[in-house]
């Protein structure tokens, strides 16, 4: 298979590679490379999305001390395509249906390709003035698309996890008037801060609230409706306590999209609870913010107006290669003021009058990100990408339709995007049978053991679920159909319990 | 000239172009993206170093909106040699001398090319098993090559800045036994703890103590000595004071290689000093660790033993692209108790076998990054990478000679690694002039403005100082003359004062 095999062609070029690979060298070498990656978007099917492999299994085929000398540049990619392919689990395989995508594509790749030639760092405008205008314009055309109003400007991020620590970061930093960064602990109400999230929202929250320094006792988990969304009433019940206690509502983070099942916390009634109380409103649409720019999606971010942060990420649903996560913000100030840094040997000329994006998060250094995200946006344009969404969506309510006619699975939670929660479910077991969990587990590790399709899981209720997140680039609805058919297959070659 | 013309044979292609680039448009598409490629990395240094344009400029000649339509690839190719290149600051161009640098290889950007085509998301070992064993290799060849002993293990972080942040967290979560994350500011000594790193240290250690919630105020800014290295009897007492006051020393940030004259803060003595109290100590080498490999240079982390953490950018000094910080732990039971998190919808049956690098650092989501770094590590050998990296260092110490044996210029700085910090200083202005300062400033301006070399500053003891950093992959000696004889040049051009 094109995409394993070895590149035969390089011997030629082995006989005259020197110790230092010159740019002629690269050159050849970087066409065979180019070969193998279309060879590899074409023919990746072929692999098994997830390799048959046991911890421990690349790593000792690899020496455990680094060579003295150069090697010739062939047995590396020789390496490369025996040793690091089979051993990888492949993302961009129309077979994968775990996790949320990362989907990306070939203008995409293209502009990878361009972004790692420069090798530009582009912490500030004038490490690269190209780098960082483009940025400013792409996340105003996404901004446009997301029909956010005009106060809410963008950067690049490279994870939701960062992006959201950001947001929090800034929220402590806004409700102390900057003294908690000055002061830390010492500061007034350093210790009455509390954050609010619901029981269904990301890891990277908990996360997050940790690392801040609040502390994870603050946090608060708001529970949900049967559809997994935040109750706002019952956030608004919480906040009154807290309030009553003497404590100080710091932050909501609101999730569009849940990882468990894609819920949607009511936007709008969480910002009003917000506004209220002037509390930092938090949106984590790190997967679901993508299908905003659809019209009939749109309702989604109903409420927005009300918040003071929104991510989403590109990397995920919309072929733009991992990372490349948009975090947008409406009050600059208080973002800059938190992580501004001025020593110096940064300091430019032009600083009065450009933005320099180092100032918009926590790593100083920063990869030319916002290539991808114009060469994915122009390639594909709104509508080329809106009809991309369109499809996954509309797959998704196939294979949830297909579900509820089936006798023997069932749907977990709605499908609002394109991730179907199911299970199989035969009827004479009762919905709180423990072996349903261990029928589903053996369902899902048998396909994932066979290598076509890649799975995960969650639970909802506390009910073992199998996660069904379409996706990916090259998956087709006859994908999904093969999906559903071996689901179907394996959960009815079980022993029945 | 070749890197910055309009692709002709691209033509041909556009015209069979869809909506949607296939796989065949691709492989066309990237064999011409290749050719600029390894154009660009042929004949870079025809173009200046720094462009010649203003703020505002790039970003008027892109559209305010997104297209509706998908746009042929052709165009944006053409847009991006018309607009983009012409617009960025090359930070591998031979002229590079600003900053430190960013250097990449031919081998980094073949891996950065594979890389972006797999599109991996390499959070766990399941999602990643190759990418997540091979960071554990080369990780273990990095440890070896700088001759840290076993205890010492390794994951790649994005940058020295998180890298920073990480490590003071988990000093944090060490002395408050893991209540800072859990209680925030109402764990017990919370608003007890203090940090502790030179005058000279980089603005990231003040941002993670101010994002950390430690908060600015608990930071000592510890003085240095006449060659900039952090004064350990000053560090001494400063701990006792605090102790004496009740405070908790958490943790010191020692340097080695300041980012304005590359100081070496003598790990030994600061080593002793943090074993006696228990403070951890995070040594930033994230320049200087790459000489480390140097037997003659392996002095510098003389002391490590006492650390408990260490960065260092292959980033930065050793032909991998941005973004691969190397950062070193000996206590991973308190990293991953700092960072951890175990949602459900991220278990895996391997979990308990495997390493999970998603629980070593701040961000969920990773790109494979290890492959560059195997690529370059196998590419030049150990012996290559000294070569390299002793070339630039002899080349330091020669400009070093040449401004010490002029009479109008004068070194500002010990130069231990490649980075010369000098001024122009006419012997019949005092050392205190202020006019040092703008005649110093003009010399640099004028020098980035011909745009044949690019330089910036800092400051050191409040004199304006001109950093000439000596690290690009393409710089030659002849270079280095080169800026020499510019310098002089434009010194003596200007009118004397």
């Amino acid at each position: 298979m094109a995409v394993v095999a070895p590149v035969v062609a390089v011997a030629e070029i082995a006989a005259t590679v020197a110790k230092l690979m010159d740019t002629k060298q690269f050159r050849a070498f970087a066409h065979q490379v180019v070969d193998w990656m279309a060879d590899y978007l074409e023919d990746n099917e072929q692999l098994p999305v997830f390799p048959d492999i046991q911890p421990g299994d690349i790593r000792q085929q690899i020496p455990p001390s680094p060579p003295s000398q150069g090697e010739d540049f062939k047995h590396i990619l020789e390496d490369f395509q025996r040793l690091i392919v089979p051993g990888m689990t492949h993302w961009n395989h129309p077979g994968w249906f775990a996790y949320f995508p990362a989907n990306h594509s070939p203008p995409s790749v293209l502009a990878e390709m361009l972004t790692a030639a420069m090798g530009a760092q582009c912490m500030s405008w004038q490490t690269s003035p190209a780098a960082t205008e483009l940025e400013q314009v792409v996340l105003d055309w996404l901004r446009q698309m997301l029909k956010l109003d005009d106060p809410w400007v963008g950067c690049i991020q490279d994870t939701a996890s960062s992006s959201t620590l950001v947001a929090l970061l800034s929220a402590r930093e806004r409700i102390t008037e900057h003294l908690f960064g000055q002061q830390g602990s010492a500061a007034p109400d350093a210790n009455r801060l509390v954050v609010y999230a619901s029981t269904e929202a990301h890891s990277s929250i908990d996360k997050a609230v940790k690392l801040s320094g609040i502390g994870l006792e603050q946090l608060r988990k708001i529970p949900v409706d049967k559809d997994f969304a935040m109750r706002p009433e019952a956030l608004a019940a919480s906040i009154q306590q807290d309030i009553k206690a003497g404590l100080r509502p710091t932050c909501v983070i609101a999730t569009v999209g849940t990882t468990s099942s894609t819920a949607i916390d009511p936007l709008q009634a969480i910002g009003s609870i917000c506004q209220a109380h002037n509390i930092w409103l938090h949106v984590d649409a790190a997967y679901g913010g993508s299908a905003a720019m659809l019209p009939e999606m749109r309702y989604i971010l109903n409420g927005i107006e009300a918040a003071d942060s929104l991510v989403f990420n590109p990397h995920k649903w919309m072929l733009t290669n991992f990372d490349c996560s948009a975090y947008f913000v409406r009050d600059i100030d208080t973002l800059l003021r938190t992580f501004r840094s001025d020593p110096e040997y940064l300091k430019t000329s032009y600083d009065p009058q450009v933005v320099n994006f180092r100032d918009w998060g926590i790593p100083l250094g920063r990869r030319f990100r916002a290539l991808k995200l114009w060469f994915v946006l122009r390639s594909y344009g709104v509508e080329g990408l809106q009809q991309f969404l369109r499809k996954h969506i509309s797959w998704a309510q196939e294979l949830t339709m297909w579900v509820n006619q089936s006798p023997n699975f069932e749907c977990l939670a709605p499908a609002p995007f394109a991730l179907v929660c199911l299970r199989y479910h035969p009827p004479h077991l009762d919905e709180d049978d423990p072996q349903l969990d261990t029928l589903n587990q053996r369902i899902l590790t048998t396909i994932n053991e066979r290598g076509r399709f890649h799975l995960t899981h969650t639970r909802l209720n506390n009910q073992y679920t199998i996660r069904v997140s379409i996706g990916q680039r090259k998956t087709t609805l006859e994908h999904v159909k093969a999906l559903w058919q071996e689901l179907q297959d394996v959960a009815e070659a079980l022993p029945l319990p």
